[in-house]
């Protein structure tokens, strides 16, 4: 498997936008992105499970119920949540954007985000749609990429080949998602595109399957959103045998989903609001998996912890102190911590005690952009991986006055 | 039922005292507190749920297993735990300590909070104890109370004074408390004192009914300590017929109780590292009480709305967007939720979506130092208080470098 350029574009078949059309004032920042597929694709989805549900998640979770889809339409700068009239709105952007292109309104994936409880107007997406679709390119990846961003500062986007069945095919995904996030079933906003040929069911399956290691491991401030979702569209033209069984073909495809979700979610992590590091959190050798999740998921949640990374501050209690209440079931006089970087591993904790070590070399370690928190318990097998990031001034600065 | 002066000792029979033993180097700081009761009292106690417990909290389960204990001893700066020593650093603090004041070791309360997993060194609490005997005295509470305080910016201190069977009764406690602090069946260090005469069996249940709704309904960071513990010391001086069932009297102390652990409550969250608000969650009208607290819980716990409340922003999506991933099975389309402070209150939200409200009037209700957060479930008749404060710069500066 080789990373290439083009993102969502990268894959046969589909092109990409991103406009400002005035949902946000800022005139220099997109709002609007669009993804078609120039054929109807298999269509998969995983959304929030927040109780408060976005309308577009609602309206989208219908259209793709058969299995397919053919566009993608998402806005920024306005959640489309909390609304009295959000499912109107919703169906009226699917409708405004299939009547243009000449598709089903059906097949129109449509999501939103930014600010809860606002009323979204028509207006802007109904005069921005012709633009839109005028824009669409097989370069208009990073347009789209920026045009679903709030508060992210760096555009999410990646793409790999791999081979199926002795095609070439491609793969490609952008996310957005930066404060308000500890996905649960599904996260963010994540638009992945495809042309391996594959079974809507398979497809629902590999997606499903995937975000529970990936997304679902990402926190950045244990806010599960009301809009988060993924989204996988697959138009089969790369020309293989269509996947349709656990078979080797749909290991390949979901390796392939892997790198590009992984890949995704550390960007994600690293880019949590404020944040100046990224968090990955290795847990090793427990006795079950839920146990390596449920342990890797609480140190990267940890306020304590977190601000203890943002001052590269070696203090390990606190990784002691965030396993001891994270409800899982291990033995604590078992557990050894490290600290890793890019400058080096340095060991802090073994069987729940603290060991010496020299507080300049951990200094130097926790110093840098990436921190790897390594957890052995001693115990089994299983392993996990958890994706985080430090809690900054910044975090605060940024949602003590989000609005306005 | 009436307040007082005194804090711990207030009932009759409590003495306390606090001094600077050498834990620490500011020589500014107490770090050795001492609390003792004239006679033998009945003990109560609650601990952490953290798997990774403080050795103190061991000894100290151990010594009022047979529900009776005379005094207390608490030292700051260093938690003594997650030391390979800790279980004999505690009962040496123990040992030393009856040894001067001529009683069993088994009757003396241990404590500590601070750094976790630095070796706690027994040489200054061995030359310190001299000196907080000495000191002992009925003025001592305000010593004791700054004794055991870490991050704290103010004391916490509190007493009563009621009646029970016609006798004169007086209830007193202390606390510390402001970072890592979510506590779960226990919180922080809590000491409180009575001369109520209770048997230990109804006064422990007394304790472990009244933290449920009390200190279990805090939360500063979402981090639960490893050596949070609560304790009551009742010595029968007031001289009232000994509490030995549910009756009347049971009832007057409880109600005493919850006046001292509600007021403390509120002092440790508005005490909250770095906060400049306290945040009380009101809910009202849930279908049950466990959905009334888990709703309550969410909202003080959600990042993003302290955040909001630092900024006196009326982000209320963020308060439904709290209840909806909350794991409280509500209906959010019969949710409203106001803010409240001494200014006035302003509704936000009806019926699960947003009303049109003054952002000026909402700005000068949330600029107060005490903003209430009211949820109305319109679902039953069940109540619940939750509280906790805002997320500040402060938060992250405390915490990105506690240990230097």
């Amino acid at each position: 498997m080789e990373f290439i350029e083009g993102g969502i574009c990268a894959a046969t078949g589909f092109t990409a936008s991103g406009v400002h059309c005035g949902i946000r004032k800022n005139r220099d920042k997109k709002d609007l992105s669009l993804i078609l597929s120039e054929v109807k694709a298999a269509a998969a989805a995983t959304y929030t499970t927040n109780l408060v549900k976005g309308a577009p998640l609602k309206v989208t979770k219908d259209h793709i119920s058969d299995g397919y889809a053919t566009a993608v339409i998402c806005n920024s700068g306005n959640a489309n949540t909390c609304n009295a009239n959000g499912i109107e709105i919703a169906e009226q952007m699917s409708t405004l954007l299939a009547e243009k292109l000449g598709i089903d309104a059906k097949d129109v994936v449509v999501a939103s985000t930014g600010v809860i409880g606002q009323p979204l107007d028509i207006e802007p997406i109904k005069n921005g749609i012709p633009e839109l679709i005028a824009k669409l390119s097989k370069d208009g990846c990073a347009d789209a990429a920026e045009g679903i961003m709030t508060t992210d500062t760096v555009k999410k986007e990646v793409a790999v080949e791999f081979e199926i069945g002795g095609k070439t095919c491609k793969m490609g995904g952008i996310a957005k998602g930066s404060g308000m996030i500890h996905p649960n079933m599904a996260t963010m906003l994540v638009f992945i595109t495809t042309d391996v040929a594959i079974s809507p069911k398979m497809l629902q399956q590999a997606l499903q399957s995937d975000i529970k290691e990936t997304f679902n491991m990402v926190s950045v401030d244990g806010d599960t959103s009301t809009n988060d979702m993924v989204t996988v569209l697959a138009n089969g033209m790369a020309g293989n045998k269509t996947i349709e069984t656990d078979n080797d073909d749909f290991k390949a495809f979901m390796t392939a989903l892997n790198t590009i979700t992984v890949h995704l979610c550390r960007m994600i992590a690293g880019d949590g609001e404020g944040a100046t590091k990224l968090l990955e959190c290795k847990v090793v050798n427990a006795k079950d998996k839920e146990t390596a999740k449920t342990v890797a998921k609480s140190v990267v949640c940890s306020s304590l912890l977190k601000a203890a990374m943002f001052g590269a501050d070696a203090n390990w209690g606190r990784v002691l102190c965030a396993i001891g209440y994270s409800g899982a079931d291990v033995d604590v006089d078992k557990i050894d911590v490290a600290f890793k970087s890019q400058k080096g591993t340095i060991p802090v904790c073994e069987n729940g005690a603290g060991i010496e070590f020299s507080e300049e070399i951990a200094k130097e370690i926790l110093l840098e952009k990436e921190i790897e928190i390594d957890i052995n318990l001693n115990d089994g097998e299983e392993n996990s991986t958890a994706w985080g990031c430090d809690l900054t001034y910044d975090y605060v600065k940024i949602n003590g006055d989000y609005r306005t």
